[in-house]
């Protein structure tokens, strides 16, 4: 099955569109686990044991395993391996490079950790983006308008009256594969992500800043109701309790939000 | 001593801006050697010996490494250790995140793999940039106008009659530590290169694009001329040979930039 049709078949099954993200670092364990790389995965797989009914993506990102070396490109890919196999999986590694070296980290993400889709950052075009599109039956997310206050640095310098993500979205849409594009819009903006759904109507949109990052859930659900949407919560999720318990607390995060999202899918 | 002191006492010493690019693929490795994951650290030590005289910097890409999984971050991690400690090297990660995530990506490069500078793509903005200038020894390459294709569709967007690079060069030059910052300048621009040296005429300049991608290396000479740059030369480097010998071929090709390059050091 191709990757977008595992995303849409999950979100409807699970009436979802609620995305964890893993982002484990040691020092945010739960306060009875020692403060090691080695139970990251033994965290990873509790959280995932407790969630898994009530989301239809996890997003890993890179940048929490890749502090602790190869070590952590190992948690990485054993993180990798033991989400299940119905499960949508996010490569939040925001690469992208000159083509042939663009085609190196798509093997890496695609063929070696097995995901289902990659983030990719747009600012170095088209040829930067293409390998990663070749993998024809997985899933290419673009930044276009990201969470962070950032945002307003260059993706919204304006030209004739267009901001630069929305180039980003318009240029992008018209390459080959590009129904296997996906875009990332913060939930920060949530005028934008209407905007945004509205000139890609069929691509499916990643969420991120629910949550930690104090975007406004309802307004997000209004503005994606009904199409394809993966609104990522981290944080506020998997470190929901620091308790002997906190899997739990975290299963009932993520039922809280499948609760309130279940009526938008 | 800081990262950018070692890069200008290097280029004086060893009178020449040539980077060399362990951008290792073994499909790409001498004949005689087995295309194996386990020939890579003997290839880059060869390469590194025959060349470390003529050369100021090792420029490393990730994506070459990451391909093989975790194998490939530790060969990436015996890399940086083998390179002389006189020597400045980059992490060619081409890295970038919101601001907290950012700040692993900065532990990974700068304290796991040790390098001297990193490349940080910039579209996510000043927040995602922060966390690696926070590490106030180091360089941090930012992508200006990158040398692929691609670097027209959204780097030469143009808003007020200026591109959306420069705007990228004009707006990190005066975020907090921006003496630290440096910007990637491909060598197939190089009359942007001029102007580029023009606005920032202290900053480290990264050129890629010399050899296999065609930029011309006197028009890139006569920019950068007894400034502090970095021309990168890869595949037409380490792999000018498929022989017994290649690392012989490899130190001619680098004592034969050298001599090309002093006279404007």
């Amino acid at each position: 099955m191709k990757s977008s049709e595992k995303l849409k078949h999950k979100i409807k099954e699970n009436r979802t569109f609620l995305c964890a993200g893993l982002d484990t670092d040691i020092n945010k364990l739960p306060a009875h686990m020692e403060k090691s790389t080695d139970n990251i995965i033994e965290f990873n797989r509790s959280i995932i044991e407790a969630t898994k009914d009530f989301v239809c993506s996890y997003k890993i990102n890179f940048a929490f395993y890749e502090q602790y070396g190869a070590k952590g490109f190992e948690i990485l890919k054993e993180t990798f391996d033991i989400i299940p196999d119905d499960i949508f999986t996010i490569a939040d590694a925001k690469r992208g490079d000159i083509g042939n070296t663009s085609g190196a980290y798509a093997k890496s993400c695609f063929e070696y950790f097995r995901a289902d889709s990659v983030t990719v950052n747009p600012y170095m075009g088209k040829d930067s983006v293409m390998p990663f599109l070749e993998h024809q039956d997985k899933v290419v997310f673009l930044l276009a308008l990201t969470s962070n206050p950032g945002s307003d640095d260059f993706q919204k310098i304006i030209s004739e009256d267009k901001f630069v993500y929305r180039y980003v979205i318009e240029k992008s849409s018209q390459w080959a594969e590009s129904e296997n594009i996906g875009y990332v819009t913060g939930a920060t903006h949530p005028n934008e992500i209407t905007e945004i759904r509205r000139i890609v109507p069929e691509n499916p949109l990643l969420i991120p800043g629910i949550g930690a990052q104090g975007g406004n859930l309802e307004a997000v659900l209004n503005a994606v109701k009904g199409t394809t949407a993966l609104i990522n919560v981290s944080r506020s999720l998997i470190y929901a309790s620091s308790d002997k318990n906190f899997a739990n607390i975290s299963r009932k995060v993520a039922e809280n939000y499948k609760h309130i999202m279940s009526e938008y899918v």
